[in-house]
């Protein structure tokens, strides 16, 4: 089975709802740019690079519906990325996604508005189909790092519902899978939102992949057992030295990595790094609602309901805890400034 | 407020019921082995040393409706204690509370019936009392290691609800605020079942001491932002070398504390220590039901149906990684073999 994010028809613009997986598929359509706002911020659409691709629909499908002249619709495009770039600080996906449907636009004004409109539709699509690619990519370089037999770890969900395409850490594991490694995956079920019990292991359940869903808290117990060969994971945002901000939970896998001897590898494609941050102490962590904390799935309560709260939604791993970044031009092991500054200069020349 | 976990009247049982924490507070009656059994093995009454003393006092109790003579009773006594102790397999207290049981029985034989009935009420009092007074004691000692405005973090619950007395790890915590060193208490949620939002949360946020509610995976950004000073933790069984079994997740967070340089302590009472098993290695531990990770509370579902899940109740947490442990007869710094068995020597000799 294929598994789908999004789904795009001639000028619609449609979304999984990602908060009631696994037990109900609803699909819902995007329409306005408050819509999409919501969707984001309230995790219905998530996943950092899919965050990305879904803005950029959601400005193109909305400046369809938009009257008036070229000028306007940029004006529209300038004020819709803004509204959608706040909805979720960490990942920079969001941004960068946004970024490119408003220089679009701002490009080519001052044409017709059919043309502005035409315009954006395309860059939509192209950061939809880069991201597929990219997540393609991602996976046959991960892949290499996975040997027969494999028995790996995964955090959250960088999968098939966290982008455009097959996912970024679980590219990674599609890949290897396919290619008959006889991997099996472990799945940190990832409090407070439950990315890896609800997505990860549905997702891989369902694509017959051999996985075991276990609390957090046991990750550190099954290294000692010698039970994890390697760790995957996605990320939101890659500062210029290598540091990776991904959801909370992240660093401590990374650090119990390095004590038990286990490989700890990100994978991201180049819309996640942030080159204008020299550190991951400059990335910006969304805290969010204390009540995801004390409640599960927000509607059973697992603690008393005034107790003090903290949730911050993301951690950073320093780079010296990542033994390597895959990427979808190639793996950048032991990552730093030089190699990672190297890596993107060779990218820009192509 | 004083929180209890049991109540004792003449010759009645009940027991506050903590699968329906924090919503509700339900007092139980015990009347039968097997409801005993049930109760423990549920999780309604947990907590290593608690369920030492609900079975010693449920052995007492099921014991008065006995008719029969003294044989007939010691050999009732027999069969209780072999069920009530197989309820449950990692906590060493409840073997403890059930070996004395028996012996009480065993040594007033041939004596009447009501001797016997008498005798191991006694009993059950006294390992009652031994156990509230070595909470007192544990949080004297345990207080001694907290500095004034330490950010303490606990896992899982060894509070007032997980003893006899006012709890093991939580014992320090209520001493140093009764002591007013302005401490504060990061709450570990402790998946899957949660004691720590549950219980933990619940005790000290009804006992206003001040608190902060957290996702196990929290944890290390918190250390990493020097957030946390010390960690107290309770034990189910300590091995001769000092390797401590306690809830899933407390070997991770010793790890983590050994990283960041902060320490780490185990408080629990001389019957949490088994000097039989020379590792901890040989510690048996309890798998539970994958439904526990599946769903939460038995209720929400978070997974799909039939994801294979691990559930490993409890981790070893090898002694080296253990700064100190705390007992009701002192500190033992850096637990090793010699020093257990020197500790242990001196108490026997008392």
């Amino acid at each position: 089975m294929k598994i789908e994010s999004i789904k795009i028809s001639r000028y619609t613009l449609r979304y999984l709802d990602q908060r009631l997986l696994p037990e109900k598929e609803v699909w819902r359509r995007c329409e306005t740019v408050d819509h999409g706002m919501r969707a984001i911020s309230q995790l219905r659409v998530r996943g950092a690079p899919l965050i990305g691709v879904f803005a950029a629909y959601c400005i193109a499908v909305c400046a369809r519906k938009k009257r008036g002249g070229g000028a306007v619709l940029v004006e529209f495009v300038r004020d819709a990325a803004a509204r959608l770039n706040a909805a979720r600080p960490t990942a920079v996906n969001l941004s960068w996604a946004v970024q490119r449907m408003r220089r679009a636009a701002e490009n080519c004004a001052p044409r017709t508005s059919a043309e502005v409109k035409r315009i954006l539709w395309a860059q939509a699509r192209r950061i939809h189909d880069e991201d597929c690619r990219m997540c393609r990519q991602m996976g046959r370089y991960g892949a290499q790092l996975v040997k027969r037999g494999d028995r790996l770890l995964t955090h959250c969900n960088a999968g098939a519902l966290a982008t455009g395409g097959i996912g970024t850490a679980l590219a990674v594991v599609y890949t290897a899978h396919r290619q008959k490694k006889r991997i099996h995956v472990y799945v940190d079920e990832t409090r407070p939102l439950l990315q890896g019990a609800r997505l990860t292991a549905w997702e891989l359940f369902t694509s017959g992949v051999p996985c075991t869903l276990i609390s957090d808290n046991m990750a550190a117990a099954l290294m000692r057992q010698g039970k994890i060969d390697k760790i995957f994971v996605g990320a939101d945002r890659i500062a210029a030295n290598g540091d990776a901000a991904n959801k909370i939970g992240t660093y401590s896998l990374a650090v119990l990595a390095a004590h038990h001897g286990i490989p700890f590898y990100v994978a991201a494609p180049s819309s996640t790094f942030d080159l204008s941050l020299a550190r991951g102490e400059l990335i910006p962590i969304e805290q969010r609602h204390p009540d995801e904390v004390r409640k599960v799935r927000g509607r059973q309560t697992i603690a008393p309901g005034k107790v003090p709260v903290e949730n911050p939604a993301f951690d950073v791993t320093p780079a010296k805890y990542i033994s390597a970044l895959v990427t979808e031009t190639g793996v950048i092991h032991t990552p730093n400034l030089r190699k990672i500054t190297r890596w993107a200069n060779t990218r820009k020349s192509r």
